[in-house]
Parts: C-alpha cells; structure tokens; sequence
C-alpha cells in the first residue's frame, strides 16, 4: 500500500459491518456496476446530503440496483461522521458478488460501503482547501483542454457510476500543480465539464452549463447552483455548448460537491476577467453547499 | 451473499496472498481503473495463455499500469491451476489502493487477483458448456440485438478493462434462456460485437469483422480466429459494418475465449444456413482455443 495511505480505514461499514474489504467477486469491482457519492462532512454532519441521495436513487432506478432505505443508510453515515469536523463522507453502492459473467445475478446481494477519509494534505482535495481558506476560491484556477474524450451513452450519462476510466485516463494527462482541472469534450466534440467538476459559463444573458443528457455527471453543486440562480432570477440555460462558447464568455465556474465553487481564471491563454462573476450567487451557492445537513 | 456462490473462494491469491477480499480504497473498485482476462482451464493448465498475456501487457502499456513479470504470473496460475480438470482462470490487475481522486498515483501499488472459478452450472457458462459438448457448438445460437450502445472513445477501444457497465445493461435487456447472446452497436450505429463475444461475418468474399477501433474488445479468440484463417488464406477483412452487412452475409460467428466459437443461427428472425459456414477453419480455432498451452 501507498505510504501515504493509512493501512487500514478505521471509519468504515460494509453492509453494516466495521470492515474496510470485500469480495473480489464483488460485480463493482469486476464491471463497475455500481455508484457512488463523494460528500463533504463539516460539524460532524454530511453536507447536502439529501441532494447525494436524491442521485443515488435516480442511478439506482436507471441501473435497477436495489438501495437500502435511506433511514439505514442515514444511521450509518451517522455512526461515521459523528465528530468529525472536517472530511469526506464515501458511500458506495455495488450490485454486490456474483457469479461470472454480465448477466444480473436472480438474486442480487448489494455492497453497501461507508467510508470517512480525512481530508488530503495536497492541493487536490478541496475539502481540505475549502477549510483553509484556499485563495483558489477567490483568484480562480488555471485549467486545460484534455485531449481524452467522453464516450457518448445516453444510458449512463448523469449517475455518477464505478466506471472512471475516462476521467482516469484525462486527470493523467498532465502533472503541472499550476493546473487544478481539465476539460472535457465528448466524442462528437461538445463541451461537458471538467475531469472532476461540471462548468458553467457565465454570459450577458445569464449563465450556461453543458447538457449531461449524453455524457458526465449530474453533479449535487450543479443542481444546487441551478436552483439557487433561477430562485435568485438568473437566466439560467442547459444547452450544447462547444470550447467557442467557453472562449467568449465572459466567465466560467467550475462546481464540485466538495470544493464548492472555482471560478477559472484562465484557460489555454485565455483570461477571465474575474470582476464580470456573479459574487453574490456564487456565495451562496458556496455557503449552501458547505452548510451541515439541517435535518440531520 | 447470494445462495449460488460459494461463501469463499478456495483458490485465490491476492499479491501472491492467499485471500480473496481488497481494500475499498482498491482503484479497481473505486474507478473500474484496471484490467482483467478470463482464461479457459483444461487438464490443470490455462489455454492460450500467451495470448492473454499479451493483452494485459497491451492494455497495461495503454493505461500506465505496472504490470508483474509474466514468470510471476505464470508461477501463481499454476498454484492455482494445478489439479483443475476444466475451470476458469481469473486474472485482474488494478491501479491499487490510493487516495480519493482521478489523478494516478505517484507511487502505485497495483493489486494482482488471480482466482479459479469452477464452471457454472446454468448455460451462460461456456466452458461447462464446450466441456460437456454443448449442442449450441453444432446448432448455433440465437441472437438479438442490444438497445444500449457501446460510447466511441478510441484511447480504451479494444482493451479488457474494468468499466463494463455497458455490457451488464445490454446483458440485462432479455432473460429468455432460448437467447444466448446479445449483439451491440456504437453510438453512431456501427454494428461492433457481442455483449460478451466478438463477432464475424462469412460472406462469398470470405470473412469481414469489425473494426475494434472506437470501442469493443480485442478477444483472444477472435486474434486467434484472425491468424488461423489468414494462415489457411482465408480472406480476412477488418472493417467498419453495420447491421445491414450482417443480414446479407451467408452467415456469422460469435467467438470467446471460454466457448470458442458459436454459429449464429438466428438473429431478429434472419435465419442462417449453417451448411454455408467454414467448418474446418471453425473447427481448428476451437481446437486451438480449448488446447491446454503447451509450453507449460
């Protein structure tokens, strides 16, 4: 194991159970079938984490991946999180072990997966950056145009499933620690989001963001950003947008559940003009995404 | 677990351990950022062993994965192997554990699983299958075509990588039994493989399969069939097809490593002549495939 990986987790429930391994025949592992959620714990509470069930439902329905009740799943989570200040909340859901083959198994023993991590010490946790303060919240990131594309699955675009091997395969196409995030394209050269984010673009009329009806994910800061734009009377469009619509906006936002909101500041030479964001919406979308569960 | 699968695997080794369970944190698990080779077993010693070799090496070149040496595999199939009359050979690699995140490692510690399974008993098992002269080797089979379409992305076309949910929604479209296998297409409708098989066409001109190039999986079996029939001077075309080339050929074969090759006959009501098919070339790939490797 990695030295800088903990042998061993001591904050995780499988199915329940205080372990941290599972099966090799797991089907998420073999297939990736299954999902997950990546979510910000602060206060000893998950952030937003209805919105993180609300998707694991939706993906669960989409790949018939029997769910426990959200009251258990909540128990557990519960039973992880409880005193930790700051971190990350992992929550896993596999179609479980199974015999070889694609075929669904008659009579499916789903993994349930727990797990806490502390936040990383390097820049790209953002936990971890949120929590300090990060000047990347206020002076943007640098970010680039990945040549790995996104293949075009009507099927699977939105979950957030086990099958990574594109945003793998893009996150290692540079090692440059000026470079927080990298675009995507997909197949058909369509602009979606970033390897770990989804993007908006900030325009005259309002703000933009990629359609994920094809390919990416539907991200939790993406939906919370949405509703809290067109609540607070934002023009806010879901549309196919290409690197030229990107080159003249005025700006763009890149979201994630865990490090909230970063505006880019440059991207493939190109400035943004930071002044031109909507500050006060991106507050609040930030100061949302970064508040403990209330009905926790 | 469920009650078809045995609560343990006897013959496993993880890293050269023998256990059979990885730890969460695994990059096999979390991102499908692996890859694996399912291998026919006859009179203790895995079949084409060289040649699936050869694949993991090509996949591992293509996503960065340190691989063992192949005497190392070898030594730890043989552990496994030993004594097992027909059976399947199990062989993943993963990126291993690592923090949260897309971005590769910079110390990877890759997890080796190597495991025996016995064949199953239901008939998507086709080594069981071949193994008791399944009548489908002679009949053929019947076929359908898959709704869900294989995504274009040519960086993880023909590798056998661990993102195969894809596969597992096309596998989960029927459960007649009388349908053995179900055919895919891409995303621009270009007809690619079986969910779980490559596919050839027999037409007056000789035989034509499709280009793996934007997706599917470069079989063992189907290199197999490639050199043996180019070898027999077989005309033998790598190309771009749909279905319309499938309803107008004399006929079609699926092949896999575990089965060897099936005749299609029947798909979406075209029936084919099975007479028309080249059943000394089929019957020397089946040969070739099922020969425990001799350089042992």
């Amino acid at each position: 194991m990695g030295s800088a990986l903990p042998h061993r987790l001591r904050r995780c429930l499988i199915n329940g159970e205080a372990r941290s391994d599972i099966d090799v025949r797991d089907r998420g592992l073999a297939y990736g079938d299954g999902l997950f959620e990546t979510i910000a714990v602060r206060s000893g509470r998950p952030c937003c984490w209805l919105d993180h069930l609300d998707r694991l439902a939706r993906g669960a329905a989409r790949l018939r991946l029997p769910l426990p009740s959200p009251a258990r799943l909540k128990t557990e989570a519960n039973q992880l999180v409880e005193g930790v200040e700051v971190g990350v909340l992992k929550v896993m859901m596999t179609r479980g072990p199974s015999a070889r083959g694609y075929r669904l198994p008659s009579d499916p023993q789903p993994t349930r997966i727990l797990f806490v991590d502390a936040p990383a010490a390097d820049r790209s946790d953002a936990v971890a950056a949120e929590a300090r303060q990060d000047p990347r919240t206020e002076q943007g990131v640098e970010v680039r145009l990945c040549e790995t594309r996104l293949g075009i699955n009507p099927q699977l675009a939105g979950l957030k499933h086990l099958n990574r091997l594109e945003q793998v395969l893009a996150r290692s196409e540079w090692s440059e620690p000026s470079i927080d995030e990298g675009l995507m394209l997909d197949a058909e050269g369509a602009l979606v989001c970033g390897t770990m984010s989804n993007l908006f673009l900030v325009t005259e009329a309002g703000l933009e963001t990629p359609l994920i009806d094809r390919c990416g994910v539907a991200g939790t800061a993406r939906g919370r950003l949405l509703r809290i734009a067109a609540e607070a009377g934002y023009q806010v469009q879901e549309r196919r947008l290409t690197l030229d619509h990107l080159i003249r906006a005025q700006g763009a936002l890149l979201t994630n559940a865990l490090f909230g909101v970063w505006p880019i500041r440059s991207f493939d030479g190109r400035e943004f003009d930071l002044s031109l964001l909507p500050w006060p919406l991106i507050d609040r979308v930030r100061e949302q995404l970064m508040q403990p569960e209330s009905h926790w």
